[in-house]
């Protein structure tokens, strides 16, 4: 069986237990608390010598890290990832987008808040939040026309972005300046086989 | 023909030049001056509302944004990107690494160093270096037992992560402590085809 090192919080983690449950597939969750260290172990630096959750073990005993890479391994041959190489590179557009100019902003934000850590982090909360709003700035306006981010049909790149967009505001996000992208949330939470973040 | 959209100094579009160099297709460059907003303009968030490059432009017309999914979209079907399903996940982890983990530290801070910002940045800069070390740890760890990043063959992940690591120097990271790194720079730069960052 499939094993996920995890932490519940995570939205990088929630990407891979969304995908896992909508195409149904079973697995073993381990809950590492990143907070406390346990993703920098000696243990765990051999699965992932980078330390971070979350980290795929597959059933060789190989681990694959990275949530985007781990969802396109886990989505190949899926309704969830399309055929068509230029609609797959806009899926990757998307996943690499996520990571470069949301996931820094819209995530660290979030977690800093989780962890009481916004009055120390001071002048750079604000900064964050602004690169934040650039990057729902950027969903909002494609969106605008499009009802899932890539091919008109719901796939990994959804997955990506909903992960951390979804619980924005617990990062002091509002996102009433952004009807389509609230619209597009709305469709995304609707999907067959559809999960909250919360459940391990 | 392709057309790209790039800034001579950035890594992220030496990734896309120097894959399209060694696979042998012809390109028209566009050379935009990122530092004084010419990736912010009207006309070019038309072809990406994120406002970045590299951005391909393909004969249809339609656009491709993001350095590692254009080496994705171009490099199917060749040598540069396995079959494997697994081994193609591995080059997307180290792909998402290199933009999450590295190029946010190794890149910015020899971006700051080019533009003269160092002193303005303060400890920022410290910090970047750190982080930027951690991942060239990873890497060493990695390369220490294997002569490129997937599968024992040279592949676009090599290409993403070469591209800023071989220039760290540039934004004071001594690469001395590295051995098995520094070795992998020089496979990578006696491939077939390799140009430097400097060729438009």
């Amino acid at each position: 069986m499939l094993r996920l090192y995890d932490y519940l919080e995570s939205g990088n983690g929630y990407k891979v237990r969304l995908l896992l449950a909508q195409l149904g597939i079973p697995f073993e969750r381990v809950e590492l608390d990143i907070t406390r260290g346990e993703s920098r172990t000696d243990d765990f630096l051999a699965r992932n010598p980078n330390g971070r959750i979350p980290t795929l073990e597959l059933e060789d005993g190989s681990h694959l890290a990275e949530s985007n890479a781990i969802q396109w391994y886990l989505a190949e041959g899926t309704p969830l990832l399309p055929d068509d190489r230029l609609l797959r590179a806009q899926v990757l557009q998307w996943m690499f987008f996520e990571q470069y100019s949301h996931e820094p902003y819209v995530a660290v934000v979030r977690f800093w808040a989780h962890q009481g850590l916004l009055d120390e982090k001071g002048g750079e909360v604000e900064e964050r939040r602004r690169r934040g709003h650039e990057a729902l700035a950027v969903m909002e306006r494609h969106l605008g026309d499009h009802d899932f981010l890539v091919g008109g049909a719901y796939s990994i790149a959804d997955i990506a972005l909903y992960a951390y967009t979804h619980v924005a505001d617990e990062g002091g996000f509002d996102l009433r300046p952004y009807p389509a992208l609230r619209a597009w949330l709305d469709r995304v939470a609707t999907q067959p086989g559809h999960i909250p973040i919360t459940r391990g």
